[in-house]
């Protein structure tokens, strides 16, 4: 092994900030440990049957093995046009899941200094990415309500001028909460008036469980990347996520993208294609999700007030996979050393703090869970709480 | 559709070149037009029924429809380790292709303004990714013995000091040639001696259909990473490709790969590790391809040979899918159209050229066509030649 300056990080990935918390949520992956840690879909409601068969006849044909073009198979654009509400397929880029989407938007769009403006707290797969731009990065309170587009304003009227702001518009990772109509439209009023781009970061749209949908923030501008993925809905290991969005974006996607990986995978595009396009097939598949996450998000949310009452706070998840509690005096991240003790895991709330700290918070996931695990995992938090307690009284 | 600066590309995609030879080439994707100007390997040599077969098994368990981790899945890896020679398998990174190799390790080492050797004919692939970092970029000549060594020692001498000296060892992309063991020996005794890294790019090795193997330069340094692929052997649907190389940088590469999309297809790998892990049926499938591939290539030369005799000089490609042709004194980016008109098409010198001009110069694939159909395509480029005097006589 040779270490020498020939091997000196790029700026790029120097820039990407390490996280010692993530590097300690490996010691988390024990058998033993209960993890609401986790970032994943239910394993076990990936409609695995379903894609086996569809993969055994699309691979049968050779010529869904070969290469495709770097904007993706054009009928699965048309099947993800139609999913996305897209009235134009050129305005449709399939990529290999929606990280990537933000990726080869950034380095499409973005020089070192621009400024980009980002959720506190923050989806950590977001900020990576723009520091790999180096970008210069604020970052907007994530109220109830989502991003707060009160202070965004008086950054606005003080002068800053984003190039892009990138928000996860339903609920959102790992704040749980979804913008309301009234924070979407005045998002897109901005941006037509100051002239940025919105990256609407929108994995987890199918998996409202409760509530009313709320139209995206694409439906009230063009000035709209909006980001989705088969990942959550059908299978993470099918890596076809897209973008839609303006076609002079679309193309200088399209340009960076032949150099990054010349084309997406053709076989799970026509996969996606066929599942996405079964809308019979899909609106109950998603329907069993939906309901799934929902029992398991009412289980979580019923054993955390029963057991801590008035010591968390957190909105009431209506989609998505994560609660966001707040434990107002704990350390969450001292909590975590206690919590691994306890055969529990979770993400402290610093991992995704940018200018806030949320050292009190935690970010729970519940999609992975029974309900019956998911009441365990509280327990076991509560006694964590409890032995971090006694550590406090005795320093 | 918005136009406006807020769209505007950054440096690094401003910074690929764009080339109205390959638009032109969209043009020839007609069904009478036989294109000798593909990359693709041949459609009908894709071992379909077995991916499918093996993507229905795999695709039955959801767990192999998970996310997996950046560097790939394991049993993955240690196919590929055994496949490429390496000893370690944290010396091997499972890519989305090897672009994407290309594209991680200059992001991920590169900063604007670094020197970046490359081959000249370029793969254009890689050319690409080092605009798209904005590096400085010089290239060598290749010669019939791979990339030109005595020049390359002479500008070192001279103060020059690479990062990076990218070039394709086997079967040039689109020389043809390969780099003999002395050209490989010096280049790895230069990298160690002036301190740069190779990027050995070698998606073509396993398709020797006459001749020695030659070991890859990485047998002579640790300061190279070898780069391979799925693609040429199995499927380019599969989208799987690797690096192997020092454990720093694909420490590096690793860091990068999180935000660039988080990581490869669990689905995919696994079926790529059952296929290359299938030694008996893998050395059989490869026979197959590389013993076609052979017909292929000397259907070609034979005709090229009889149709144009001393007017065309080549080397006769031993491996790959690649015939370089010079034609001295024919200009072939003006020929491209008489060969399109006469049903026939090929990819102009020009667009590989970087410091040289390549102007009389065309790239043939043998790979996608029939014996048969190359023959035909040879007659109908006689046609185009003949056209092309009599539109210079006319002048």
């Amino acid at each position: 092994m040779i270490l020498d300056s020939a091997y000196a990080p790029s700026h790029a990935v120097a820039n990407i900030r390490g996280s010692a918390i993530r590097d300690l949520l490996k010691l988390t992956e024990r058998p033993d440990v209960l993890s609401l840690a986790g970032g994943l879909p239910a394993t076990e409601l990936i409609p695995a049957q379903r894609i086996s068969d569809t993969a055994a006849r699309v691979g049968a044909d050779p010529a869904s093995l070969q290469y495709t073009v770097s904007a993706g198979v054009m009928s699965c654009r048309e099947v993800v046009a139609d999913y996305v509400g897209s009235r134009d397929v050129e305005q449709v880029l399939l990529t290999h899941g929606s990280q990537q989407a933000l990726f080869l938007l950034a380095h499409a769009l973005l020089n070192p200094g621009d400024l980009v403006v980002v959720d506190d707290p923050v989806y950590v797969g977001a900020l990576q990415v723009f520091q790999s731009v180096r970008a210069r990065i604020r970052a907007l309170p994530i109220t109830a309500h989502g991003v707060d587009v009160d202070l965004l304003r008086q950054w606005l009227e003080a002068g800053e001028r984003p190039r892009i702001i990138h928000t996860v518009s339903n609920f959102h990772n790992p704040a749980g909460v979804s913008a309301s109509e009234s924070t979407r439209i005045e998002l897109a009023r901005l941006a037509e008036e100051y002239g940025f781009l919105i990256i609407e970061d929108d994995p987890y749209r199918q998996l409202r469980f409760t509530g009313q949908g709320i139209e995206p923030i694409a439906a009230h501008s063009d000035r709209v990347v909006l980001l989705g993925s088969a990942s959550k809905v059908l299978a993470p290991a099918l890596r076809v996520g897209w973008m839609s969005g303006p076609p002079d974006v679309i193309r200088l996607v399209e340009r960076l993208r032949q150099g990054a990986d010349l084309c997406g995978s053709t076989f799970s595009q026509l996969v996606v294609a066929e599942l996405l396009g079964d809308q019979t097939w899909f609106a109950e598949h998603v329907g069993v999700i939906r309901q799934e996450y929902g029992s398991r998000a009412a289980a979580l949310t019923s054993v955390l007030r029963g057991t801590f009452g008035e010591r968390v706070t957190f909105a009431e998840p209506e989609g998505g996979m994560f609660c966001w509690v707040r434990m107002p005096g704990v350390d969450t991240s001292g909590l975590l050393l206690h919590a691994v003790a306890a055969g529990v895991a979770f993400v402290p709330g610093a991992a995704f703090g940018v200018e806030a700290d949320f050292g009190d918070c935690l970010r729970l996931s519940f999609a992975t869970l029974t309900p019956e695990e998911l009441v365990e995992g509280v327990r076991r938090l509560a006694i964590a709480v409890a032995a971090l307690n006694r550590e406090d009284l005795s320093h």
